[in-house]
C-alpha cells in the first residue's frame, strides 16, 4: 500500500506562487498537490498547461472546503497572506505561507494569535534561506563551537537591477526595502545570534540611485542598516535592487574565535570561462536562481512535519519578530533618526512615523 | 486526468541501484517505480522501508513480465548489465543501463546489436556527466563558439582515498582504472571534440602509491593517460584513487580562442570557514555528492525522451567507443608502450595483451 | 655619473618606522637613506645592525641639520608625528609622515596650514592603500565608468586577534577604532566618491567581545558604522580586531552600472593545501603582510613626486578630513546618537562629547 | 662604512636582459650593476636612458675585464650562453646564467665541467620559480610532510597566444616547447621529487592549432607529455602557447596524504568585476607579470649567496638534467615513439632522432 500522501492546495499562482505549486506537484513525494487557487484567468491558463491532475479554484473560499485536504501552500500577494492564513486555520488546515505574513506587525501578530489557539497545526512562515544546504551547514558549525561566540553578522540581499519599473510600483505596498529584502536576513540573525535577543538601537541610512519613482514611496534602492543587540551582538545589512550581475546574497557570521562566508563568491555554476577579459563565473539573474533547492527542501520539510507531527526549523512567533525589525529600520531609514530600546525591548523614543 | 506516467523497475539494489530506484521514485515526476530487483535479502529489507508501494522481485526475468512495464533501471554489477539490458530490449522495453555497458567491448558491442534492432525503443548507457548542469552550460558555451575550436581536453576523475580495500577486490572485474574511472572523462571527449574523432595514439603511465594489492590485478591507483587524435586534438586523463580530500573531478577544454573550466574549484556549498588555518572549503567526499542532481536530470530525461519519443543525449555507440578508448589506454599502461592507429582507426601494431 | 638621489632620514624605528627605513634604504633605488632617528636604544641595537653606513641620531632636531637633507620619513609614535612633520618643513624637508597625522582633527589642521605656506614642499600623510596595485587597478576601472556612477561603498579593516593585551594599552592614545583603522577605508571612500563630499548623517554601533579591557579607553573591537553623503552615495564600515585567521581588509565599490571589489578572498599567496578537511588557503598574519609592496610603492612615489616636482596622489588635506569623519564616528560610537549635517558640511546638533 | 656590494655586469639587455640589467640595478641592495654589455645599438640606447651610471659595452670580452667585477648575469641569446658562462668562470667571476645554460645537452655539460673546476664559484642557471613566494611556500609544505609521499606532479607552461609570428622564428633555435616551456615544469619536478629520481619511461604528444609555421621546425603550439619515474613517481606537463586570456602556469603536487595546487586560480591582482557577464578576474599577460618578483628574489638570492659564500638553491647539474628531460620529450613528441630506461637510467633503445 502506498504511504499516505499529504494533501495539500496552492493558493497563488503568481510569481512565488506558481513555484511552490509545481514543487508540491513534482518535487515533493510526500505530498500530493490537489487544488490550486487563482483570481487570474491567465494564471489558470498557465495552470491547465502545467498542473495536469489538480483542480482549479476562482474562490479560496470554496478551495478550503476539498474533502481531505490537509493543508495550504499560500503564495498569493502579500495583502492577503494574513487573511488567507487564518481561514486556513480557521478550517484546520497546516499553513506554509510565503514571507511575509504581512508587512504590517499588527496583522502578523492576529495570524500568530490564531496559530497559538491550534497548536496541533502546522504553521510556517517560509523563510528559505533555513532550508538552504549551505545556511543549514554554517548553522551546524556554528553549533559545534567552530567559531566560538557569533557576535557579529553581516547579511546582504542584493538584486539584479530591473529596469522595467516593477520595482517602484511594487514600493507602494512591500512595506519598503528592509521589511521586503532585509527581512531573510533579519531573520538569518535571529537563527544564528537566538531568537531571544533583543535590540537596543538601530541605524539606517538609504539612497535612491537608479529608481527615482521610489521617492513617491518614501522607499529607496540601496540600503544599509545596523541593529546593536543587549549581549554585545551587532547585525548589519544591506539590500540593494541596483546590481548589474545578478542576485548576490551574502552573509558573514563572525565569531570570537572565527568566521563563516556563505555565498561570498555568487556562481551559477561550476564553469569559469577564460577569454582575453580574464576568468569569469556567471551569477544567477535571480532570487530563485540562488535557492531554488532551499524551496524544494521547505516543501519537502513542511510535508514531513505535517505527516509526521514533528516541529518545524522556525517558531511562527520568528516571522513576526523579523517583520518588526525590518519596520523599525524602515523607520530609522526614513526618519532619518536612530531608535532606542531598553533591555526588555522596551522602545524608549516615541515613533518618528 | 493524470498524465500517463513511465512505468519502470529497477534492476539492482546496490552501490548505484538503490539511488536509481530513489531517484525513479522520489524526484521523477513523470516516472512511477513499480518494482525492483535485488538477488539481495539484505537489499530487499532496504527496499521494505524505503520503496513504499513497489513490488519486489528476487527473480529479474519475473520482473519483466509486468503487464504494462514500460522500461527497466540497470545498476547491478557490471558483470550482468549487457545481459540484463539484452533481455529488456527482447520485452520490448525501454534501458537506462548504468554504465559501463560491459568491460569487454565485444560484449558492449552486443548490446549495441541488439539496440540498433529495436530503433523504437530509447536504450541509454547513464554517463551522469552529461546531465549536469556545469558540463550542460560548458558545451552550450562551446557551441556558441565561445573558446573558437576545442583543440586540448584535460580530465581527471579522482575519488577519495578509501583505506578499507573495496577497490582492490573491485580491481578484479573492473576493467582497470582507465575503463572504470576514465570512461567519464573520455566520454565527455567524444562530446566536446565529436563523437567521430578517430584516435591516432595512445600513451599511458601508472603508478601504486597507496594499494599495493593492486598489483596482483594489474592495475593501479593513479594513472595518466594521452589520446592524440587525428584531426590534431589531443585529451588528456588522470585517474586517482588516492585523493585525501575527496572527490576532485575537474574538466578543461581549452580552445583555439579560449578555455573554459568545469569544477577547478570542488566544494560542498557555498561556505567557506576561516579559522587559524586560513580560510577552508570542504569537498565532495564520494561521486554522488558531486553529481546527486545529474543523476536525477538523468532520470527525468530518460522518462521524457520515452514517452515523448524524443532523443537521448547520447548514441549508445558512444557508450562502447568510451570504453574501447578505456581499454586502450588500460593495454598502453600495463604494456607499457604506445599505441598508433591509421586515419581510419585502424591499429597499426598488434595488441600488447 | 650617477643621478642625484633624495637625501632622507628617518624619525622612529618602531613597528612602521623600522619599515619605512628599511624600504628607503633598500628598496627605494631613488633615495638615500642618511640618518635615522631614535629615542629608544633597543632600536639604536637594531639600526646599527640593519641600517649600515646610515647615521644614528637620539636627537630630532640634531638630525634635521644634515647638510643636503631632503625630506623626513615619520614612523614616531601618533602623538609626535604633527610636531616633527612641522619642524621638518620649517626646515624646509619634504615630509612622509604614517598615517595619522593626528587624533586630533586641530592638531591635523596646524600641520596643513604649515604645509600650505610652503606649497613646493611634498607633503603627504601615508595612507598605504592608495599605492596598492589592486587598489589602483580598481580606481582606473571607476574612471573609465567601467561601474557607472559609484555609490555605495563597503569598506573593512579587520586585524588578527592579538591576546597579549597590547591593543587595550593601544587604545588610550589611539583616538578609538575608526579613528586608528577605519581611517584607512575613509580615506578610499574619499578617494572613490571625490574629496568634494559632504556627509549628511552618521551612525555607528560597536562592542567588546575579546578585549574587556577596552572599555576603560572608551574603545570597542568590533564596531561597524554608515556615513550617508548629500549627493547620494553611502559609505559603510566594518573594523575589528577580533578576527582568528589573519589580516582581512576588504573593499567594495558599488556602482550604477558594476561592481569592483578588492581582497574579498584574502591569500598569502598563490598556495591551496588540500587535505581531509578541505582546500585552504592561508591568509596574511598582518597589515603589512598584505601591503608591504604598497608601501614600497609609496616610498618610491614620495621620492619620485620630490625630486621631479610632480604631485602626490593625495592632497594633505584629505588627512584631515579622514580624521575628521573617524572621529565622528567614533563619538556617534560612544554617544550611540546619530550625527547630521547640512549641505555645507555644518553639524546640525551639538556635539556629544 | 657602506658594506662591501657585489659589482656586476650584465650581459645582454634584451627581453630577459633589461630585466636582470634593472633588477640588479635598482632592486638588489647588496648588488651594483657596474656595466652592461650589447651588441645591438637599439638596447644602448634604451640603456643610456634606464641605465644610468652603468658602463656600456659592446664587446663582452671587454666587459670581463673590468677590475674587481665579481659576477656576471647573463641574459643574452641561448646561443651563446655557454660560451659566455664559460668565459665569465674563466675570469673568476660568479655567474647567474637565463635558462637554458644551452639547448643542446652536450654543451649543457661543458658549462657543468668548467663549474665543476672553480667549486669556489656561485654558478647558477635561473629557474626563476624557484625564488617564488608561492614554490617555495608549497615546497615546504611538503618538506613538512603536510601531503605524504609526493607521487605525482602536473605542471603547465601555457603562454598567451602571440599571432605575430615570433613564436614560429624563435621555434628554429629554441629547442622545442618542452626544452623552452615545460624545462621549468621539470626542474619543479627535480625539485619536489627530488634531484636523484630516474626516468622510467616517457611519452609526448603534441599538435599545431594555431601556428602552423611551427611545421617546418618540427615543433607544436600544444603538447603534452608524461614522463614516469623509477620508484613510482609521475609528472606530467602540459605546455601551450595558445592561451586566449594570458599567462597561466599551474603546478599540482599529489602526495599520498594530501595535495598542494600553485596559481590554480590565476590573477593579476586581488580585485574582481561584477557586470552583466558576471564576475571576472584579470590574468596576467606575461610570464613576468607572474614572475617578476621571484627573478627579484633570484637577484638578491644570488648576491647574497656571492658575497656571502653560501649556497644556492640548485645545483648547476640540475639545469643539465631539466634540459636533458625536456630533450627527451621532445624526442618522443617528434617521433611519435615512447623512450625507456633501465634503472640507472641507461636508455633502452637507440635515440630515434
Amino acid at each position: 500500500m502506498a504511504p499516505r500522501k499529504l494533501q495539500i492546495a496552492a493558493a497563488g499562482l503568481g510569481r512565488m506562487g506558481h513555484r511552490h505549486a509545481l514543487n508540491f506537484l513534482n518535487r515533493t513525494p510526500r505530498a500530493q498537490l490537489v487544488a490550486a487557487f487563482s483570481p487570474d484567468p491567465k494564471e489558470h491558463e498557465w495552470a491547465r498547461e502545467h498542473l495536469e491532475g489538480v483542480a482549479l479554484y476562482t474562490d479560496y473560499d470554496e478551495m478550503l472546503k476539498i474533502e481531505g485536504l490537509d493543508a495550504v501552500v499560500i503564495g498569493t500577494a502579500t495583502s492577503v497572506h494574513a487573511e488567507e492564513a487564518i481561514k486556513a486555520m480557521q478550517k484546520n488546515l497546516h499553513v506554509l505561507c510565503e514571507k511575509p505574513l504581512s508587512t504590517s506587525v499588527d496583522v502578523c501578530r492576529q495570524v500568530v494569535e490564531e496559530a497559538k489557539k491550534r497548536p496541533h497545526l502546522k504553521v510556517m512562515c517560509g523563510f528559505s534561506r533555513r532550508f538552504d544546504d549551505s545556511y543549514q551547514n554554517a548553522y551546524g558549525k556554528v553549533e559545534q563551537g567552530q567559531i566560538g561566540r557569533p557576535t557579529i553578522l553581516r547579511s546582504q540581499t542584493c538584486d539584479k537591477h530591473d529596469p522595467s519599473g516593477f520595482f517602484v510600483e511594487y514600493a507602494a505596498w512591500s512595506g519598503g526595502v528592509f521589511v521586503d529584502m532585509s527581512v531573510h536576513d533579519i531573520d538569518l540573525t535571529l537563527w544564528f545570534f537566538g531568537k531571544q535577543i533583543v535590540p537596543k538601537s538601530i541605524s539606517a541610512h538609504g539612497c535612491i540611485a537608479v529608481q527615482p519613482g521610489l521617492a513617491q514611496h518614501k522607499d529607496v534602492d540601496n540600503a544599509v542598516g545596523i541593529v546593536e543587540f543587549w549581549g554585545g551582538q551587532i547585525a548589519y545589512y544591506y539590500c540593494s535592487r541596483m546590481m548589474a550581475h545578478g542576485q548576490e546574497d551574502v552573509t558573514e557570521v563572525i565569531g570570537t574565535e572565527g568566521k563563516l562566508s556563505v555565498n561570498l563568491n555568487p556562481q551559477n555554476n561550476l564553469v569559469q570561462t577564460y577569454s582575453g577579459n580574464g576568468i569569469t563565473r556567471e551569477v544567477p539573474a535571480h532570487y530563485y536562481g540562488r535557492f531554488e533547492m532551499a524551496f524544494v527542501k521547505e516543501a519537502n520539510d513542511f510535508a514531513a512535519a505535517c505527516l509526521d507531527d514533528t516541529s518545524l526549523p522556525m517558531p511562527i512567533e520568528n516571522a513576526v519578530k523579523a517583520v518588526q525589525i525590518g519596520s523599525w529600520l524602515q523607520e530609522a531609514l526614513v526618519s532619518g533618526k536612530q531608535i532606542h530600546f531598553d533591555q526588555n525591548g522596551k522602545r524608549l523614543e516615541k515613533p518618528n512615523l
